[in-house]
Formats: C-alpha cells, structure tokens, sequence
C-alpha cells in the first residue's frame, strides 16, 4: 500500500506532518484513495518532513506498519457503488500521533516527491498499455454485437446501419492513433530516457484516457440495454475507467503542463 | 410491472406469443428489463397475439398473476454492478406455457402498442424533467466543489481556473437551452395534444440526455478521486443515467424518425 | 462608421488618445476594424482622455470628420480573401496628430465605454437574431439538397443516409434550443432591462454562435464539392460567419464572465 | 488537367458518354471542379464507354484536347470568393458531340476507374502529408500570436490562459497522432503495397482532414479578429482546406467503406 497524495496534488497542500521526536517520527493527518490498505502488512507514507525547503523538497516516504498505533483504517472508501475489500479497495487513512523509528524512512529525507516522480512516468505509460487491451476488447465486444444483433425480419443486422459503420471507423481510427502514440512514447523512454519522454508520457494521459472513454460509451450504446447490464464487462469498463482522466495526474493538469512547455519555446521567436 | 418489449424494438421482432386455448392465452416467449418484477402481485405482458396483422397491430397487453404457473423470475438483472430488489431491479422473465383467462386482456386485442404509445410520450417528456433536476443537482455540486476545492496556498480556489470557468459557462446554457425545449414541449402537448408535440418529445429526448450526460461527467471531472467515490451522488448519477441515451427509444431511433419527417416536407420543394 | 476597439480589448491596453489643446482634442494612434470607414464623411473615435481614471471611465468618444488632416485611411483590410469597399469594408485608419473641437464630443468625457456597453447589449441579441435566420437558411439548403441529390440509380436520395438523417435531427434540435434562448433573452429584456439580461444575453452569444458554426458546416458537407463554390450561399456563411465566434466578444470572454457570476453565488453556500 | 467525377461518385451514375462514331468518339456530357482546365492544352475525360459492363467497368479515359470543337470551358467555378484563373482554377465542362479519334484512349477501354484508383491511394497520403505541413504552420502561428499577444497591463500573454494552454496541448497531441498515424500507412504502403493500406489510407484521410480542421478554428480563434483578416494565412488555410474533408472521398465515404471492411470480419465469431 503506497499513500501517495492525490494525483495532481500540489505538494505544498500537503498536511499530513511527520515530525521528529527522539529516534521517532510522529505522524499525523488524514488520507485517503490508498489502495489495498485493507489486509495490508506496512504502508509508505507521504508527509512532510521539512516544512522549509522548496516545495517539491519537503515530503519524504516512510513505511509505518499498519498495526502501529494511531494507525486508523476509517474505511474502505465506496467507489462506484462498492467499497471493495483487501487488494480490492482504497482506505481512507487517519494518522493519529502515530509513532514509528526514523530508520522507517525511505530514500534520503525530502526527497519523497521525487522518488514518487520517478515511478509516475512508467506508470503512466502502463495505465495506457492496459487502456489499450481495454480498447480494443470493447472494440471487439461492440463489432460483434453489432454484426449478430438482428433488427429485421430479413435478417438485417444493427452493422448495416450507418450511424454505428461510423462509430466503428472513428474509434479503429483513434484506437490506431493511440497504440502508435505509445509505442512512440514506450520506444522514446528506451532510446533516451524517462525524462526525455515526459511530454510524450503526457500526450499519451490524456490523448488515450479520451479514446478509451469514447470507445466504452460506444460498445456501451451499440448493446443497448444489455451495455447497461453486467452480462457484458462494458458497465464494469465504463464504471472503473472513468478513473483514467483523473489518477496519475487529471487530463487538465497534464495539458496545461505540456502547453507550458510548449509555447516556452515560441517566447521570442517570429513565426511566420 | 410492465413488460414492454426493449425500447427501439421492432415489433415484428417481438418473439413472445399469447396462442388461444380454450378461454386462455397461453404465453411462452422470453423478457428482460421487467421492471420491479421481484415482489410485484402482477404483471402485464406484451406479446403476438395476432401474428398476421400488420406489424403494429400484432401484439396486446395482458394481465398475468405473477404467481401463476409457468412465469418464471429467472433473475433480477444485474445493471451496473447491482442486482436490486423488490422496486429497485429489473427481472428477466421465462414464459413457459404459461395460461392465463383471456378476460385477462387489457383493452382491444391487438392495440397493444397503441398503448404502450399512448403512455410513451408523456412519460419521455417526464423523464426529461427530472434529468432537468438532475442536471441541477450536479451543476450545484460542480459549482460548489470548485468553489471550495482550495488548490494553492494563497487560498485561490478551483472556480478560478479557466477550464472549470468554460465548463460551467457552457453546461449552464446548455440546461437553459434543455429547460426552455422542455417547457416548450410540454406547452405544445398542453395547447396542441401529445401527437402533435411528438418531434418536440423526440428533440427533448435525446437533446436533454446529451445535456445531462456533459454536466454529469463534467460534475465528476471537479470532483477528482472524490467523484469517482460515493461520498457524492455524482457516481451514482454518472453509473446509473448513463442509460438515458437508451431507455424509451435509443438518441440514435429518435434521430431518424424526427430527420425522416423534417425532410419528408422538402421533397420536391425549391430552395434558395 | 464607429471606431471602438476589438472586441474583449481590456480598456487599460487601448493606446489611441485624445489630448487636449486649446480648443481641440489632438488624436493620435491607430486603429484597425473600423467598419465602413472608406467613403464615410465621419468616424466615431474611442480614445483615452482621462488616463488617470478607473480603467473603464478613461475612454470618450469623439466625432472625428474624415477629411480632417491627419485622419489616413490607411487600407481597407482584407478579409475572408476580400478587401470590399464602401460600406462593405474594414479600415485600418492612423491618426497622426489629428485635431478636432473639443465640442465633438460625444455625451460627457470618459464615458465612452459606458456609452458602448448600453449598445452592446442590444447588439448581440441583434447578431443572434441574424444567425438564427442564417442558420435557417443553411438549414433549409442541406435539406433540400439531401432530398434532390440522387445517390443511386434505384433514385434513392442522399437523404436516406442516416448519417445526413443524425445531422439534421441534432441541427433542427440545436436551432430549436437556440431560438428558444434568444426570444427568453429578448423577452428579459423587454421585461426587465438590458442589465437584468446580462448573462442570458452572454448564454446566447456563444451558444448561437456554436450552433450556427455547427449548421454551416453540415449544410456544406452535404453539398459536397458543391458547398465549397460559390453556386449557393453556403461557402460564403462559412467564411464571413466564422467572426460570430469572435466580434462583441469573443466566445471565451463570454464564457468566463457568466462563470465569475454563477460561481460567485456558490461561494460559501454549502450544497448536497 | 484530369476530369474524374466528383470524389464519392457512384460509377452508375456517371452520365457523360463517349460513343463510338467510326475511328472516333463522340463525347456529349458535363463536368465540373475540372482543375486547371482553364490555360490546358488537353483534358483527360472520363466517359462511360461500356454501358452494359459491371459498374466499375463501364468508363475509359480518353484524351481531348481543348481546343476540339465541342468542348467548352462554361466557367471558371468561383471557390470560396475566388474563381482564380489557368493553374489555379476549377472548371466547368461541356461537352456537346465533341469529336476525338479513338487513339486518344489511354489504357484499355473500361479501365477508366481502375487506372483512377491506382493514383487515389497515393493521392490520398499526398494530401495528408500536405497537411500535417498545414496543421505545423498553423499550429507555430496560433502559440507564437499566443505568446505575443500582451492582454493585461502587467505584460501577461493570451498563452497564460488555461483555455488557450488546452487547446495547445490538444492540438499538439492530435498532431503528433496524426503524424504517426501518416508515417505508418507510408510505411505499409512501402512494405506491402497501396492495396495491403488501404484501410490506413482511408483512416488517416478522415482523421488527419478533422485534424487539420480543429488546428486551423483554434489558430483563427488565437488570432481573434486578425484571424478573420489575410494578415495571416490563417484565414486563406480556413477557407481553403475545408474541402479536406470532401475531395477524394468525403469523410463518411471513407468510414463506411473501413467498418464494412472490419465488421465483416465479426461476422458468426464469437467474442467475450
């Protein structure tokens, strides 16, 4: 169980405080959105250590177990209508003068923030790959129903008609951008580095949380009301991954980190 | 409960029969989305009783205890990860020669999508209303949130950001534009009779559940983490409204038959 | 011919000013947009003569003959690929030290934006009068088209596509929703005054202007390579009504205006 | 200058014919959008020869050369304002009994379409590079003016504004999707050849033309009221390019033809 802060969190809202006290830190806060807190042995803990330096600079992670004291699992946290349990859930977390050594820490003092930025970049590239599969097992569960759904008595199916031929080009077409896009991205990371590929990682955030979203709502449709059933996986789709415009950095944080970078560049330039 | 085939349905498609025998109709067919089928005392029943007849007049409504032998509650479906129960869930139903008295009948045989389109009208336009209050309702918590979502140290809060700003410009006159077409509607069946509001209930129902389903997402979008949870109603909005675009006549169906009657009119028309 | 500034201009980045001397103001700087402004015989010129004011009570409005030295007409500024002239023209005019009587005037100094924000208001509701019209008639001409156009040799027209069917029934919704806003806007201010409609008339601005963009360009596919000549009106909407999205406002500025004011209302309010 | 029909043209409806009158043809129709006909030397026609053939086998190509008597150049067609004039100018044809001897075939008589669509593919991935070049300058122009443009006192850019920072990010992934998704069909075209691409052809020639479509509004929109003046090559870009998503096969030709391709292959398989 990691408890990072919210994706998109800006580092100096960070509350949760761990402070020294003798061979101690003592934490305290609230948190929540942390998965598998449920049945989970240790936690790593995000709080702020060094309320001083630079923002990015202040946080540091610290494994507490989850038997410590002040250690409070409030609750597994309903999320589209079921808490889940165990590796299933997100716990909202309250630190209560919880006590553990500083030898608890992780990685030098402060540099948290960066330890987490470390991992982001990958793990943002797999939630794509995985949005990918999902893509295109909506995809195929949206062709299929509409090649076998018969609408007429001469055996017509739901494909023939051109409003659905349309969705299915649109989103072949998208689902094709995206895949290329992150094979760019995953190829762009190998040659030359997670930080050389950040806005490619970025593109990929939100160009393909946008297409795994129209293709869902499609393959949703075009089963009419069977889409809204759990006879098919798209209700689950269409529940869960919702999530993927918003965690690891929502679709807005992301664009406006990429255009920054961007237009820096024309600043001073004549374009003609 | 009420068994009108899935909305959209072509009642040449419709498969379950109501076969006389003796002073009974003997019912075998199949249906799903039997709405509050779990614990209800009856049932009413659409089905073939005159296959011969021009495909509107196939079928009727009949009443069925639904403790007679022979209707079978296969199961409450479930719909976006719930089963329900009693008022809350959705049966799918086995006919299995099942008998009933044809007094049974409810109106003439043979009208029963006469009907069942008789209740439709009014009752899209009702749905449209109370998407109007739930478009409302969500709008609220969006502005809300944003305006209490603190996202920076000086205390500026979400609502001044410029994206959350386009977003609650747009959706706002996009339910102005959902309230006043629905008002306009319901004037038209008040003064003019439902038949001739009937493009005007076709607009409303697809025009207000695009609108409902924009303010939704967006509503979840300024929430973050929190909107995918159930500490709001936005999930539970989001999961379960996702089906307007479906019920009483799927956005595409409706689209087709108000274009088919607006270009009738400009057949052999001259325009400039 | 009036010379206010672009649209959305912030009144503390105008850089045309009146100074004055003796008798007279002193004129100097330039302008671009001034509507019909070759072969006018006066301009109305928006300048800042009271620099040290609030932002928005620096600006007066003077009349300014166009004989009068140091008024140049510059060019009429080529749009959409044509210059015009006369009345049909945009002018870039430099004032270089162009000297007028004080007495041209126009209502009392520094209230040129006031003066302009009372015809403002007006003035749009006016534009979205005009692109309801325009909006019909490119709706009219796609309609007509889609039924003439013979896309088989069985003499089934364009019009039996279900995509063109999807386009008309969401343009002939949009329009519909579109008029609808317009007369409730023309009504609150017949009813209540151009202030009380001050955001209906913000709502209007950029949804009509959305619709109409929307409309044009369908009605221009439907024509195919047709809607790209000047053989129907079609090609000429889509290039001058593209401004509609840009002059007394720009659709962004509208957008944030009516944000700030709803939002404003949630601050602080608690909502469930 | 080459006189195929309008993209998207049914074969069966193609109505000029060329006759065989001795060693000639005798050509009657009308055609138009004939691209530079005006200054040619010769046209390539394209006539129906083989009335009784299969569709695709009825038309030849034929050479006449422009100064045949019978051939008439109706009109320059005005495009967007303009009817231009020699290279850049479109056509209007009439052919009235024009008289050419049957040498002037090119390839084999009824080949006329074959020999069409060889050129289309690679056509069609010309025109798509054409436009990432055109989605490039616009897109340099919209963030330099973003950059430039001082819109407050304090010396803050219009880049400074979260709308315009979306639109950049869009727009830049957009690019780059379209870009991979171009370099990939060059790709299989090179490997397996244009019939193997097809498919991609098809899916960058509506996806890259919407592409482009979106850059150009947002560049137009950047500039504000500049946007609509031939200050830039915004304005001329806006006007011109429009007719991406026509010629060629509009949009809608080329996604019916690719999901009637995909779902095909859905057809009696079973998917979960």
């Amino acid at each position: 169980m990691t408890e990072v802060e919210m994706p998109g969190s800006n580092p100096v809202m960070m509350d949760t405080t761990a402070v020294k006290d003798g061979e101690n830190y003592v934490i305290n806060g609230q948190k929540w959105y942390s998965t598998a807190a449920d049945g989970a042995a240790f936690s790593i803990v995000m709080a702020v250590t060094n309320p001083d330096a630079e923002p990015y600079l202040r946080a540091s992670m610290i494994i507490v177990p989850t038997n410590t004291p002040g250690f409070n699992l409030v609750r597994n946290i309903p999320v589209m209508g079921h808490s889940g349990d165990d590796y299933a859930s997100h716990g909202e977390i309250l630190f209560q003068s919880c006590r553990v050594p500083q030898k608890n820490l992780l990685g030098p003092e402060g540099l948290g923030f960066v330890i987490a930025q470390e991992r982001l970049g990958p793990g943002r590239i797999h939630h794509c790959m995985r949005w990918l599969g999902i893509c295109k097992r909506a995809f195929d569960l949206m062709c299929s129903r509409a090649s076998k759904r018969i609408i007429a008595p001469d055996g017509r199916a739901l494909a023939t008609k051109q409003i659905i031929q349309s969705w299915v080009a649109e989103c072949a077409a998208e689902i094709q951008a995206a895949r290329l896009m992150t094979l760019h991205a995953a190829w762009k990371i190998e040659k030359l580095g997670t930080k050389a590929a950040r806005y490619d990682i970025s593109f990929i955030k939100f160009y393909v949380a946008g297409v795994l979203q129209k293709v869902i709502d499609k393959a949703l449709q075009v089963h009419g009301g069977m889409g809204m059933t759990d006879d098919t996986i798209i209700a689950y789709f269409y529940r869960h991954e919702r999530a993927a415009r918003i965690y690891d950095g929502a679709d807005e944080v992301h664009k406006m980190a990429v255009a920054k970078r961007i237009l820096r560049d024309y600043e001073g330039r004549t374009v003609r």
